[in-house]
């Protein structure tokens, strides 16, 4: 399957390389050509390709889909079920007793629930941690889309062993699948099994993630037990001598940022959900000036309450700007970077970060000819700061466009998914 | 012209109302009934109504549209012209000297190229402020949208006698047109000036609107100045004594809230453009307790950058939550109230509020059938918390559908207006 993009406005994300009018086409699951309109007709000149389907941009935008790289996508279930709410008695009255009953089965349909929104905020790949991993993995599978998972486990579920156990057996299952070693987070796993998460990171050599410094909280009752900060105590372990990083990482302390940028660690934040919480608002302009990477990521829709990229990306800067008192805080090419190329990085997608031959063919188009990206002043900055599902015209996962112009071309219908999620929550009402 | 839309889920917005599935009727710029599938059915049997259209709504939501209670349309012109600046250059060194050269006519085509994205974004009627009142009228009069336009006169533009002479004029123009007194700020404005505005509020009776207490540096110029807060020095002056309110409110003494509720002023919040300008959160929790109403703006498009009452619902409680560390603070109806109903009376669209019969057509359908929207936990909390411009079905003013499906009704084409607003700026450059 070979399609031809032309007349489009380009965005490769590649380091220093500014937006040019031009083409990208796809064969098979990657990017076999990125170029100008001129080397473009130049190649089509030279040889013979014959393309499936060749779709006119229209001057619209191709550039690297977004990388959602923290979600728990099968929480869909829990939408606006139990928000304006103190956050212990939503979490401990609401979610977890639903949670308790929900089956492998169930979240494989709310899973794909999620899909469906991902892909109309042209998110192409999601670090996804949540309850069934092998439900989870077939339903991105059978969605055609990206997902790395990442390990769950807590003193209440899963095991380390489990952990090793989809490690091996989701990282072999199929191109679009992955899977990270990770676990829930300092305060709801004992010293003990952290140790043997430590341990499988050493066996690996891999990277690990974990939710990390989201409330003050978290930080207080983890210098309580072990006194240190949960970054410092879990870094003592050896648990990131592989990399890795920390989801939401808001209460942060300088000896936390070098750590972070000594081990080469992501920072994940998750703007929407932090507010939501009422958790707080993270120091993004002090990992960027520390050298520390930050990707972006939606947290769970029960949390937030949508899976969208453009609201994270307006939030991390807007926010740094006014937690700074500093206008010019976090520009918007950085926050690019973040949503796509940093992200990718963080999943291990080192193939999905940028659009440049050989590269993944994990891409969007954005509708420019919308009054939200008039006049055409400064195109990343309209993006970032103006930038809205509406935009996505398509979105491309693998070579295959999922999404396209307001349908979904996925092999389930988004009514018998919706039908199938009303029915799951009709259940335990 | 009667349109009838039936098998839809209605939310009126009257106090106490829940959701409820049935019918709404439009006769020419009116609401002719409103009712139940069963109210609806008996109604038709009795009488022979001839309709020119009849729409399934196919269970989605109709709704008020959306009151944007603060921008400045004309500022298109400048969205993401000079963004992640420090506030002082961004305003002093490029917003100033391009608007010094920006004439009536350019500022009637920018306005129309806001209105575009306010019919995407649901919104039906906006509280403006800008530099040319009758080019702005002109511009929501040919493009068939309600505008009521605010007072912008300071110590460099307009005057005291202008915003007397569009008072009188542009209240007598068009149904859609309307105009309240209002200046710039307290910080812009010469006691003198401010006097004569007062002194209008008097001889009509009449409330007045401006930014009020938008950052410390404005609350800390007047102390200096008048020994007061700007709310209590424009008090003292007999400003406030028929109503009104400000834009912003961000930095609010206990004293000038108890002002803003003994007087009976409306708060327009806008937190987009707080955060963005690295201006700070609005102490929305603090109004709501006092009794003070609550409306939402987008602000410009320079300073947000975007016209999406979307992004602004989800900031109003998100950031209130945030501020109060309590994620219960203000809930999910509560913000659909400040961006329907209190935009509408502080607008003085006393008819605009609701949808009951007698009211303004001025109405929305909201898709549900989407996956943001998904599953049907509380409607009400999905639009506030993952509601999306995407979900915007239909945008209907005074009886007449401007946007439907993705597509513009209005005479001027999209493409014809991005051009002349590319145009524009391309002679500024």
């Amino acid at each position: 399957m070979q399609i031809r993009f032309y007349h489009a406005r380009i965005l490769t994300m590649e380091d220093g390389k500014d937006i040019f009018q031009g083409e990208v086409w796809t064969g098979d699951d990657k990017i076999i050509f990125v170029g100008s309109t001129e080397e473009a007709a130049v190649k089509l000149a030279e040889n013979t390709i014959v393309f499936d389907e060749e779709i006119d941009c229209e001057g619209n935008l191709l550039m690297p889909g977004f990388k959602n790289a923290h979600t728990h996508s099968g929480m869909t279930l829990l939408r606006s079920f139990a928000d304006d709410l103190p956050l212990a008695e939503w979490l401990n009255n609401r979610v977890f007793p639903i949670e308790a009953q929900m089956t492998a089965t169930d979240i494989y349909e709310l899973s794909k629930l999620a899909v469906l929104e991902y892909l109309t905020s042209g998110i192409t790949a999601v670090f996804d941690m949540y309850l069934t991993p092998e439900s989870i993995a077939d339903a991105f599978d059978d969605m055609g889309m990206r997902c790395v998972q990442v390990g769950a486990v807590n003193n209440f579920s899963q095991s380390p062993e489990l952990v090793e156990e989809m490690y091996l057996k989701l990282n072999a299952k199929s191109p679009l699948q992955s899977y990270m070693l990770g676990f829930h987070a300092e305060y709801t796993c004992s010293k003990e099994l952290l140790e043997k998460i430590a341990k499988l990171a050493q066996k690996y050599q891999a990277p690990v993630f974990t939710h990390l410094a989201e409330t003050q909280a978290e930080v207080d009752g983890c210098v309580e037990r072990y006194g240190k900060t949960p970054l410092a105590f879990l870094d003592s372990l050896g648990m990131f001598d592989y990399g890795g990083g920390g989801y939401h990482c808001v209460y942060m302390s300088e000896e936390d940022i070098r750590i972070m940028k000594d081990k080469g660690l992501f920072a994940v934040s998750n703007p929407a959900s932090n507010l939501k919480l009422a958790s707080g608002i993270a120091p993004i302009s002090a990992f960027l000036e520390a050298g520390v990477p930050v990707a972006l990521g939606t947290d769970g829709p029960a949390s937030n309450n949508c899976l969208d990229m453009f609201r994270e990306m307006f939030l991390v800067t807007a926010l740094a700007k006014v937690r700074e008192a500093d206008a010019s805080a976090v520009d918007a090419m950085e926050v690019l970077k973040m949503a796509t190329v940093n992200g990718a990085l963080a999943m291990g997608l080192k193939e999905a970060d940028v659009l440049a031959k050989g590269k993944l063919a994990d891409m969007i188009l954005l509708d420019l000819n919308q009054p939200n990206m008039q006049p055409l002043n400064h195109i990343a900055k309209n993006i970032v700061y103006s930038g809205s599902k509406q935009n996505v015209k398509m979105t491309m996962i693998a070579g295959k466009i999922l999404y396209r112009d307001g349908e979904f071309k996925t092999a389930d219908m988004p009514q018998d998914i919706y039908q199938k999620a009303n029915d799951i929550i009709g259940r335990f009402k």
